[in-house]
């Protein structure tokens, strides 16, 4: 990176918070994704650490005067190489914008500044009584800036639905450099087109996101697990259906492919307990008295009764539910050497059994195997296509097609939570017209005349 | 209008569905915005009224080709004259797309043309056990595609938040005459610039929305109704934030000026029951079983009482709650010949009380009164400036603009659910710095180069 924009950034935020040395800046390159799958990072890139906003719109501007790559860094924690400064940038980590506002129990509502982690957050309510944030990625490392720019979803979207329902109200930089507030504690507010809105899921490319304000929620102060094994994944399918028709809606139902239950409990030295059947549900209840959380589990295990499971297994305590949730979790650990490519595809629910038998069918054409990780009552796919002797094989596109084009059959995405990043695009051409993406691509040259935030994406002109 | 336009206009939609003559198409000029508020409509404007998307593809290409102004109309229930053609323009009446596409109960939800109305809707809804649809903005004559664009709001926000919560997909027309689906049956999906976000809300000035996919519910089968009497509105607003985190939601929590009560069930020859105190609660619970409704009920009323609330009364009889239901949408009859401005603010719920009493103090310098009428719970307050000797009294400019600094003290927004229209350009210049607004204008320039969909509002360049 040239010298005059290293002083530049220095006289900024000062000579601590800019990084030049490789070694040092290594770890900010890179987001989560597969080393099989992730673009590759300019490694001239810098990186800045800004203490607040106005440091930010500093940056902006000058980097919008003199056509200077920006690309804003959070917890890193994506999975579709959105951060990843693919041409030589300035990366601007949000690290240090790490201040709980304001937690504003009257409003319910939390004013976070953007660097501020979902642990973090978590950790402040530890001290609130009444507040409680539901959203849940996985990765507690997660910043809300990030969430808020990638529309974090998860598994709990069964019965919160994803970031974008929770936002109310975010502070920005514009590349220009100016600093607009967007929405507020507001609950309602129609006054003009949305353009937060627009900001949540714009994966950087639009606005620096410098503070998010979010709702909060009176917390679930019980829980419990079921496992649920059905001989067949159909019956299991049909039981979420009729579950989310009870008026019961769990905080999360997980499936996967059953050899990940069992091998992942054989790894981690434990069990899976459920022996018999091919397809089983994790499903997760969370309810504001015992009371409603027995009426639920009770409700819950007569549906899957009914819909021919085998006997389900309760965990009530909070021991035996971690376990379960760390078999649910660390299938990865199984499986992360062996990816070849992953995928985040998403359909309607009701669609969620023709489309895993079309995945089936397709893993056995190329006799592979699926990997199937399922939020399975929001429709939401994780399947992998596994390396052949440690290398991807050569029919991976081909199949990888073939997989995008069962989810279009079905009037599905090709990302129902990872995002596009500099992953997808052109497989988002195969999903949006032409029409649609100009439309994107204006709105991006409206934000971002310049093209210096986040360039190397889908909505580059 | 020019003959060589109606001959147009009859050969794509046939001679029974155009309409010139003034008689007949006087009702669809104006929507139901006071009389003293409304813009005026332009009489040579025509009505044209398509059956299906391609249709209303064929009339925007032709009117885009010729930059003929469009203004799409639905139920016509609005209330800030954004449907009423201001010039000469094509009405497009969306009432012929009527049809209930698909209740699909599996994936939860409905698929409507856009001219369904909220009436169609809820009736076709109680042929379905399970699937319920809780948004309500008062009047059932509201059309789908009218509250998607105009994102309507309405008393069960607190509960169920607002149209954009409940919206999963589109199908619209844009203004070049392409057909275009946004969303779908999918409640995860991030692949690129959410533009569907963007159409919620935007009143008829980026496209035409000809069908919606919303989201179903299990219906709530039990309600009751609470009146809480306070002395003073301070601890009926304490009582209504302790509601909210209690974990209990209700439905509504409504407020109303205590003579508003009185009056109208006096002008609808009954009585309003609660006769101590000057701030009455009146609080809509719903819940799926008799024990959560009877939980929920006495949670509430603890709150209340130990807010120093008189006795509450409990009405748990359709009769009873339909009569004070009654009393509370009637309140409009009682006032509207003395109604000269009438305001839709909205404000972070916990500065309501200050908020109030800043609105009754400014009623108090010009020896006028307020007509609050109140979503207490979701901050949006319903205010007018009454008419002096019949008409607007001079004062009226200079109390607008004291009402809305006072609201922009506390953070509100000048509309929480009317919306802008044809009758808050000024105000939202107020409320939006110009970088907003262009940045509006931009997205509106995007989507109607030549500004032939509902122009005349703020997004005009």
């Amino acid at each position: 990176m040239n010298q005059k924009i290293i002083n530049e950034m220095t006289g900024i935020v000062g000579i601590d918070y800019v990084i030049t040395d490789l070694h040092q800046k290594a770890s900010y390159l890179y987001d989560e994704i597969e080393k099989t799958m992730r673009p590759s990072a300019n490694e001239e890139s810098i990186v800045v650490k800004p203490r607040s906003s106005e440091e930010i719109s500093k940056i902006m501007k000058y980097s919008n005067d003199n056509k200077i790559t920006v690309v804003v860094r959070g917890g890193g924690t994506g999975l579709c190489g959105a951060c990843t400064p693919t041409r030589e940038s300035i990366i601007l980590s949000t690290e240090r914008l790490n201040r709980i506002i304001e937690i504003d129990e009257d409003n319910m509502v939390a004013v976070l500044e953007a660097g501020v982690t979902l642990f973090d957050l978590l950790e402040e309510l530890e001290k609130h009584e009444c507040a409680g944030f539901p959203v849940h990625p996985g990765d507690e490392g997660a910043q809300m800036g990030g969430m808020a720019v990638t529309n974090a979803g998860g598994a709990r979207a069964v019965r919160h639905g994803v970031m974008r329902k929770h936002i109310q109200g975010m502070e920005i930089v514009l590349p220009s450099g100016e600093i607009m507030e967007l929405g507020g504690k507001l609950i309602k507010n129609n006054a003009g087109y949305n353009l937060m809105e627009l900001i949540i899921g714009s994966e950087g490319t639009l606005a620096v996101v410098t503070k998010i304000i979010l709702k909060l929620y009176p917390k679930d102060k019980y829980t419990a697990t079921i496992i649920a094994p059905f001989e067949c994944f159909d019956d299991a399918s049909k039981a979420v259906l009729e579950i989310l028709k009870s008026g019961v809606t769990p905080l999360a139902v997980e499936y996967q492919d059953k050899h990940l239950f069992t091998e992942t409990a054989k790894m981690l030295g434990t069990r899976w307990q459920a022996e018999k059947g091919n397809a089983d549900l994790m499903i997760i209840i969370s309810e504001k008295t015992e009371n409603l959380l027995y009426e639920a589990c009770r409700t819950i295990n007569e549906i899957c009764e009914k819909n021919n499971s085998y006997e389900t297994l309760f965990a009530g305590k909070k021991s035996e539910q971690d376990e379960l949730l760390l078999i649910r979790s660390q299938h990865y650990e199984l499986i992360k050497d062996i990816i070849g490519h992953s995928f985040d595809t998403a359909v309607p629910v009701a669609d969620v059994p023709a489309y895993l038998k079309e995945l089936k069918d397709l893993a056995a054409e190329y006799n592979t195997i699926t990997n199937i990780t399922a939020h399975i009552a929001d429709g939401n796919i994780h399947s992998d296509i596994v390396l052949v002797d440690g290398k991807m094989p050569p029919y991976a596109e081909e199949l990888k097609n073939k997989i995008f084009q069962a989810c279009f059959n079905h009037k599905g995405t090709i990302t129902g939570e990872h995002g596009i990043g500099k992953l997808r695009i052109d497989d988002l051409k195969l999903q949006k017209s032409e029409t649609e993406l100009n439309l994107m691509r204006g709105i991006k040259k409206l934000f971002d005349p310049n093209n210096i935030l986040n360039p190397g994406t889908v909505f580059d002109l």
